[in-house]
């Protein structure tokens, strides 16, 4: 196996693992939510028939009808008592560019194959006290080769001890690799998730980094670092906040915020948008909406 | 006044008419939703407390910066009983294309001032045995003049003699003017109103026009036409429905699918995407969403 090859199969075996021990975590915290808990929330009767959650997996493949193009990814969907919907989604994917967009891609102007490979997250959660969140980590190769992603954080109810916490340990990471990265990748990542017509923030933001092409193995340990700061963090903020009692008025506020996450997604995500506008997996792409929403 | 300043003035002084024609009409259907119709539907215990909608009006100014700028609008809301949430917008605005824009738009290539004037109506129903609607009528005059619009119907659970009665309406109102409009236009709404990512229709469609320009006198009465056709075919339509009790898999079901109708409006409504992004007024162009949406 090639070198470049090696680093492809083992970027893709990274996310899956990273994938399967995301998805574990979460189940876990489904078992947390007790009936001497659940009990207290103000979904009691909603929630008393239901089991704790488990992810669903349901694989795709890519047919584009090209015999270069191919691969596909496997959805993980749960719908549980704490998190309302959850998907993750790790695909590995290769083929041609189309000449327009071929332009606008790193080392894809006169070679237009690629290979891409991620693992992306969005959970929405039943209640308003626990923040939603994103997370996506990707390898992309061209005749460049790099890595992009990120984690950011959307409360629906500010807390700032969630805030400082989900920053904190993407600082850690980040400082782990290079003092410049958090200041970075944090400033990227609240320009990126900004609601330009509402002149709005998505959330309190987190990092976001593209294109990141130092040197191959530093690149993917700090990607493998980022989304293991994640694993480690969300868990904990949606167990701080996971057993509090929310009042209807901030569950209406919940809806309404998440109205913000689904014009964000289809107006302003380049890789929302990408997918849909180019034949991807509609259903994987829509995973990250959520699963009730109000527009008043 | 000369005679472009006094059909601008004919214009928008319809597109308040049928606005009032049109609040009116549905006003006096919220009262038709009695104590005892309104005792048999599953809404039964909300709608009790609840008074027949009422439009609240608001008026908005546009500003630009731009002294040869200006104009606004007045968006017209009702949260009721029979409409979940309707939003008419009337506005009358000019001003300056932006470069890229004006080479876009017929007549601005060379002088990208533009005025335009127009009614916009979306309304999303309780009931989701009552179609969903759209109607939207305009007047942009650039170096050239010209008038568009349409309507079309979104049924939730589809029904044969709703949407023969939409579109005999319609024709009608076509047929007036010139045999060959409605074919035109039907097919129009149809290639318009198509979410391509999923290769779905957002609904059985109506009719949909731009840029008639043949004579101003008969393009204006055409325009009048379509609104007085819209007026008198969906009234009919509420009626025959309102009443009527749901299941709550139908409820469900109108929430998916005004998930669709989200996704057409941020992901391809030209309108839409043109005013988000050139700084118009987010809440008269968002009015269109609807009050509570589901991605399940």
């Amino acid at each position: 196996m090639s070198i470049q090859e090696e680093r492809k199969s083992r970027a893709s075996a990274w996310f899956e693992d990273l994938r399967d021990r995301i998805c574990a975590a979460f189940e876990t915290i489904e078992d947390e939510l007790t009936p001497d808990v659940a009990a207290k929330l103000p979904i009691a009767a909603e929630l008393g028939d239901l089991a704790p959650g488990r992810f669903e997996r349901k694989a795709w493949s890519r047919e584009d009808g090209d015999p270069a193009a191919g691969g596909g990814g496997v959805m993980s969907i749960m719908r549980g008592r704490v998190f309302e919907k959850v998907g993750v989604n790790v695909s590995a994917v290769w083929g041609k560019f189309s000449p327009d967009f071929a332009q606008q891609i790193p080392g894809a102007t006169d070679d237009p194959r690629f290979w891409a490979s991620g693992v992306s997250l969005v959970a929405h959660m039943r209640s308003p006290l626990v923040p939603a969140v994103h997370m996506n980590t990707r390898h992309i190769v061209t005749t460049k080769s790099w890595f992009g992603g990120g984690a950011d954080l959307t409360p629906m109810v500010p807390d700032e001890a969630d805030t400082r916490a989900f920053h904190a340990a993407l600082k850690a990471a980040c400082d782990k690799h290079d003092p410049d990265y958090h200041a970075r990748f944090k400033q990227w990542c609240d320009t990126y998730f900004h609601l330009k017509h509402r002149d709005e923030p998505r959330g309190v933001g987190g990092i976001f980094y593209d294109n990141l092409e130092s040197d191959w193995e530093a690149d993917f340990a700090f990607t493998r670092d980022v989304g293991l700061a994640f694993l480690d963090v969300y868990p904990k903020i949606v167990r701080r906040h996971m057993a509090e009692a929310w009042t209807p008025a901030q569950r209406e506020h919940q809806l309404v915020r998440r109205g913000r996450y689904v014009e964000f997604n289809l107006l302003y995500d380049r890789g929302t948008l990408f997918g849909l506008k180019t034949g991807g997996n509609v259903e994987a792409i829509l995973m990250s909406l959520p699963p009730a929403v109000a527009w008043p």
